[in-house]
């Protein structure tokens, strides 16, 4: 399966240390070869980055390990294909406009034989189900609100649309509108907050350390979550299968799990 | 203004050559130095690079002159903001999905006191004008049709739509959903069609010159779309102020021109 990595901070910032350790994972330190991609919010606009190629041998990634871009939420994914050809149409994230914002959405996992009819607003260009499972949630909320509902309403109906999708096989997932970052766990979820005191950290898929203090102001709060902790000197705390955690500035905001399938 | 370049092939291209030229237009052979971005179809699938950073000092333009992704459609962008602070949500091209089709937009103009209504399907994410007209449009072909039409009737229905526009204020634009490429003057828009026997061809903004007979097959044919011509050593057909033409396979398909505002 793939691969996703988010960031949601409370202050512009790069995400080229836990990219560095991310993007070995498309070819080199494992075995995700199938196209990555990468979104970068600026304020109410997004930069999407996309490429078929392996993330380890991609000139796109050299870029952005190069160019620190400093964002308040991203959302990478290094893709292996299970549904759906390796092309660019298929590579992960997908970006659609709700309400006037932008929102981006990445997919790790596979739903089985999920072929929902065609959306009034939205409906997918490729042929994975993620797109669809995108495009199935968005028209979900558009056809509920025409405007954007509160933080908590909107976090109660993508708790339910990810309890529904993921009884439909694996949903891992990240959604974000720039502000808030949804991140739902099926299987394999982690996150870190790092705040002050800043630790210094290092990378597992590289002998890479950074000391973060010399980076970062005190009041600078970062959440990462990535599929498997990219860090192997800090403690990430596992999502249970089920939890749909929702972050904003640089922290977990709200919380819910989904019983687990047996119990429902 | 704006700078515009779009590109339509009939087999995919890389816009290496064209681009060295254009991209020398931000901030450097002329003063469009307000961000830039460049959209790439592969098939169904769309690159879209921006940078609110002038393209002659971009990480981003260094990337894409050096990596020669081959597209079928390409649209490029040099802003000079008109409307709209600089930055990332107001940097062109601005790309919707309608009908399942990723679409690709970037105007050179100025629309006075255009303020449409909120859309059912698509509104704007930035403050331009030209992300207004792009949702204005996709939202009256959309609510008309919910499967795509016809070429013809598209055609028909995207020359009512510039005419409109038109009517508003300047309105050069390049529209594109990675099979058609809709290119609209209003003030200033120029193209060539390249095709057997092909020509050495010699760049204005730079002292580069490139002999495509050695990078092309004799089949291939690729119309090249630009506010003002890329080369001084070819000739390039004018589009007339009203004109809009729809290339495809590198060729123009349909042509219409409004009548001047005075006759109407």
């Amino acid at each position: 399966m793939c691969q996703l990595l988010g960031m949601n901070c409370n202050t512009p910032t790069d995400i080229i240390f836990s990219f560095e350790g991310f993007h070995r994972r498309g070819g080199l330190t494992d075995h995700h070869a199938d196209g990555w991609g990468i979104a970068f919010f600026e304020g109410k606009g997004c930069r999407l980055f996309l490429d078929d190629k392996p993330s380890i041998e991609s000139p796109v990634a050299a870029l952005v390990r190069q160019y620190p871009i400093k964002s308040e939420n991203v959302i990478a994914h290094i893709r292996k294909a299970t549904q759906g050809v390796v092309n660019l149409a298929n590579t992960h994230p997908f970006m659609r406009e709700m309400w006037g914002q932008y929102w981006i959405f990445a997919h790790n996992g596979n739903l089985d034989n999920f072929a929902p009819p065609p959306g009034s607003h939205y409906n997918p260009v490729g042929g994975t189900d993620s797109e669809r499972a995108f495009c199935y949630i968005l028209e979900a909320l558009r056809q509920k609100w025409s405007q954007p509902p509160s933080v908590e309403e909107l976090f109660s109906e993508v708790s339910k649309l990810a309890e529904e999708l993921h009884a439909k096989g694996v949903f891992n997932f990240m959604l974000s509108n720039g502000e808030l970052l949804f991140a739902h766990c099926s299987t394999k979820l982690h996150y870190i907050v790092r705040q002050a005191p800043f630790p210094t950290a290092h990378l597992v898929d590289d002998d890479v350390t950074v000391d973060f203090s010399t980076v970062t102001t005190p009041r600078d709060r970062v959440a990462v979550i990535a599929t498997v902790p990219l860090t192997d000197n800090e403690h990430w705390t596992a999502l249970a299968p089920g939890q749909l955690t929702l972050f904003r500035d640089g922290a977990p905001l709200l919380t819910a799990t989904a019983p687990p399938a047996a119990t429902r």
